[in-house]
């Protein structure tokens, strides 16, 4: 029977699908033995389903990219290793084998014995474990049951849950699944941000969705309006198609932005710098019209791999980039590394207990001061070939850049005097991310060229909230008034000193936060090309003058209730 | 032959002792063989060097009050557990059972195999335990080779190194080393808080030191002036001497300070609160005339132990720091439980990857609704006994602070309705020490009674540098200007609107700091009653119109250097 529920559109796109019900907790798995002549073919599935999401997750890593490598990409790698690990791998056998349980079940006795000998241990960290294994068991039996329920190739799925993690989210549409809808959430969710990234239609607070939905259920997603239809009747199928010819239509009118100005209707130009780190994201930047690449992030070349480049490896890869702007300019970010990335090389202190607070960006530059200054000649030769800018990770105040700067100038003038063509002018600037470079910006900007604005760390530290820790997801959000209060504070800073300035965060590369992030008098941009096109538009359908007058009562909001209420009266449905 | 080394003092005091050079890297073992009838003794010897490392580690964590207990206890907790691992144990004594290796070599080789294993991991969390499993064999190299040198009770010993770790400080000195000098350092990291808060005399940037003295030369030590004497003569001895007296005779004009007002020279009253967790730390804040408890932790209560308190236990607790302090104002912090604490009760979420950015403090009360209403409860109930305030810890902004009121006013109404005599008022405060609460105060100031700046966290979230991470010590440090900025705008806006407002991290209780603070206009602080005395007296030679004058200076410094050539022209020697 057909029935309308409520939710709220948090991204947008039509979905036709059956539901996939995932409850709050998994179920219990009853015991289930089988026989011996079984066992082989019991092993055999087992194999198989360790083999697909091994693929799975290799496959995943090699596909994220921007902002979402670096979400997603911790948790892969820690996972791929628990994955390998012999006792997990040997017991789980054995279980099968000499005491004939169901892979099914043997799953759930391996997972109880680890957890029961971690959890037994009074120490935070051995019992942190449990919750990796939890995950890594979760996949393996996830895969074992896609293999008996549904053939590959099978029609996209529509995930009903209470909450989906921002970690879960590229692997769920990996997986196939065309929608998702949840109970819980909220429209500017970290989650949420990333599905209108991923386009990825999402439906929040659906109150009554895992009360009223079953599994196989056929459902109708609206994720721009919030329609959620279960079991839709014909008028309603031929809604859906109107609405996906339409979103087809509205596709094809946003690819014609791509040779518009980001031109506000009051006639202002905005700088839209993209975010890239391979040569699809360059070429798509390009193609797209993007102003210059606003932040190249050079971690792939050290991650995954045994050894560190060297200087002409390094040169070739940023050469590319450049050349492959034809003239616009590229920022160039240095290594911005930190002990939460599984790197192989031993360049990364590992060990830290609070990763996000270590050892990372600049400040693991400055103290490998030798494959710093490799980086930096590597750039500086690139610069032979275009414009080039040099954007420095993590700085968190006057003394950093002094020292960076006299490298660099060093540097330029080694690579001079070698003989090499390069730029007159490399400038040189700041990620703020660290609130105290934020706050204490006034008494060193003198020392920057130009300020890209990392809100996705500075939002981190500014709240004391991981941003990939899930039971912080209500309280991780670039709404908070400090937050704005603070940006705001840095831009007009920036340019009361005639200092180029860019947001650089997720927030920068979600249309939902164009109005706000102009209020605030933000002029440059710099987003993942993904999502350039979106921006445009809501770029080009902004009234600047206007948002610039009501921006007192946006940093007046005291907190985020009043913020999201601002937002509701300037912002279109996502 | 005596030589005078240069050095600048960081902790007073004069000491005298032997030497116990530490290079910066370990010395290797040599492989040794035992015969077949030494290996009984030969175990016997490990394993009493392990009992008195496991005695030593829970004496330590015993003694470790304050500040220290909750800088040096976590570490010391994961060591313990891992001091007990039966895979280094049974490995061990099958090395010298079998092997017939010494007990020396045993603990080189199984030392090399487990980190072999980790180190040969991919991930940078595995690697880690090489650290950790480094930190605890080398206790148990050193207590094999305390037993084999020296008895128990030997003269007191200097410790010579490159530099010490804040970690380490309460353990040299728990060892009965007496003094320390580092190559490297300075006056104002963290380590020399600690070092001063702990009364031990320590040198730092004793550049020659490494160099110039050898284990067992006798050195002669001035944490004050520096000065640093190896092979004292005559003279020198009669020197130390007299210095003895002095800083005896001062510490007696010290102790005349507690029943002195913390009044500055030009007649303004500092209050001056104490930081307590036990009853020692009561007894001497009400001995030493200390304003009341700025800060009471409750954390160890929920702490090594396997059940959580109940509201009756809680009750009796608070209620006796309340009769203790006989009328003064008691400030009873929530419970501030992180990832980083050991804890049994499963009450803290575990394995977060960054857990000083976890779901801690009122984060975790307020999503355990019945827990934090068993605790306020307790805490209303002792205030039928005393003025009592409560204070929240790590707020982020308006909205922790509506709920929280909310939870206290229904509290507050059962407790009366149940008959039990509470007092009028109980004030409800708010720690300051996420950032973003920090910039967003005036916007929900308006919901507090009073503020407590927890300048600890503070100053790790707006330079995101963990304070417990050694390859940060340069970085980790008050004197940033947004530090300094930050502090002095919430002081000032807790003023306007007439809010109490105090200090409560290290920088509090460090008499080099307190000048730097009152020019920022607190007047408030809140320190560990070890060092009450000292504070008072930096208020009492404080000339507060002077330094209110001189502070638009230290508002303007714009990197570290300028803040400390501020401090060091109106700040005594240490």
């Amino acid at each position: 029977m057909r029935q309308l529920l409520p939710g709220h559109g948090a991204s947008r796109g039509s979905a036709l699908g059956r539901a996939r019900v995932r409850l709050p907790h998994a179920l219990e798995v009853v015991e289930e033995r089988i026989a011996a002549e079984a066992v082989d073919a019991e092993l055999a599935k087992l194999h198989d389903a360790i083999g697909t999401v091994r693929g799975e997750m290799r496959d995943l890593r090699e596909r994220l990219h921007g902002a979402l490598a670096h979400e997603v990409g911790e948790f892969l790698d820690l996972h791929s290793l628990l994955l390998d690990d012999p006792e997990l791998l040997h017991g789980l056998d054995e279980l099968i084998r000499t005491g004939r349980y169901s892979a099914d079940y043997a799953l759930r006795l391996q997972r109880d014995r680890l957890a029961g000998v971690f959890a037994g241990m009074d120490d935070a960290y051995f019992r942190s474990r449990v919750e990796d294994i939890d995950q890594v068991i979760g996949r393996i039996h996830a895969a074992l049951h896609r293999r008996d329920a549904a053939p590959k190739g099978a029609a996209g799925e529509i995930l009903v849950t209470d909450s989906v993690a921002p970690a879960e989210l590229a692997q769920l549409q990996q997986q196939g699944v065309v929608a998702i809808v949840t109970s819980a959430g909220s429209a500017l969710s970290h989650s949420a941000i990333l599905a209108r990234s991923l386009h990825l239609p999402l439906i929040v607070g659906a109150v009554q969705a895992l009360q009223r939905i079953n599994d196989g259920d056929v459902l109708m997603v609206d994720g721009g309006t919030g329609e959620l239809i279960v079991e839709p009747d014909a008028a309603d199928l031929r809604a859906h198609s109107a609405r996906v010819r339409e979103l087809k239509r509205e596709r094809k009118q946003l690819y014609r932005l791509r040779r518009e100005p980001a031109r506000t209707l009051d006639g202002v130009d905005i700088k839209l710098y993209a975010n890239a780190e391979s040569r699809e994201d360059v070429a798509e930047a390009h193609a797209l019209g993007a102003a210059g690449i606003g932040l190249y992030r050079t971690e792939f070349l050290f991650l995954q791999r045994n050894e560190l480049p060297d200087e002409e490896e390094q040169f070739r890869a940023y050469r590319d980039v450049v050349l492959g702007m034809t003239g616009r300019v590229v920022t160039i970010r240095t290594l911005d590394l930190g002990a939460d990335k599984a790197d192989r090389t031993g360049l990364v202190l590992s060990g830290e207990p609070n990763p996000a607070l270590g050892l990372r960006g600049v400040r693991l530059s400055l103290s490998r001061a030798d494959l710093f200054e490799t980086q930096l000649r590597a750039i500086v030769r690139a610069s032979g070939y275009g414009p080039v800018r040099i954007l420095v990770p993590m700085v968190s105040g006057r003394e950093e850049m002094v020292s960076v700067r006299r490298l660099l100038k060093r540097v330029i003038r080694d690579v001079r005097s070698a003989g090499h063509e390069i730029a007159e002018q490399i400038p040189l600037g700041a990620m703020i991310e660290v609130p105290a470079a934020a706050i204490a910006l006034p008494g060193f900007i003198g020392a920057i060229d130009f300020i890209s604005v990392g809100t996705n760390d500075l939002v981190q530290y500014l709240l004391a909230a991981d941003r990939n820790n899930d039971a912080l997801a209500d309280l991780y959000s670039p709404l908070h008034p400090a937050v704005l209060r603070l940006l705001h504070t840095v831009i007009r800073t920036a340019h009361m000193r005639g200092k180029p300035v860019a947001v650089c965060g997720e927030m920068a590369g979600d249309a939902l936060f164009t109005p706000l992030l102009l209020a605030l008098g933000l002029a440059e941009f710099s987003l993942h090309p993904a999502t350039l096109l979106e921006v445009r538009k809501a770029v080009r359908e902004a009234d600047l003058a206007d948002l610039r007058k009501r921006s007192s009562a946006l940093l007046r909001a005291r907190d985020r209730e009043a913020i999201e209420r601002w937002m509701a009266m300037t912002t279109a449905s996502p």
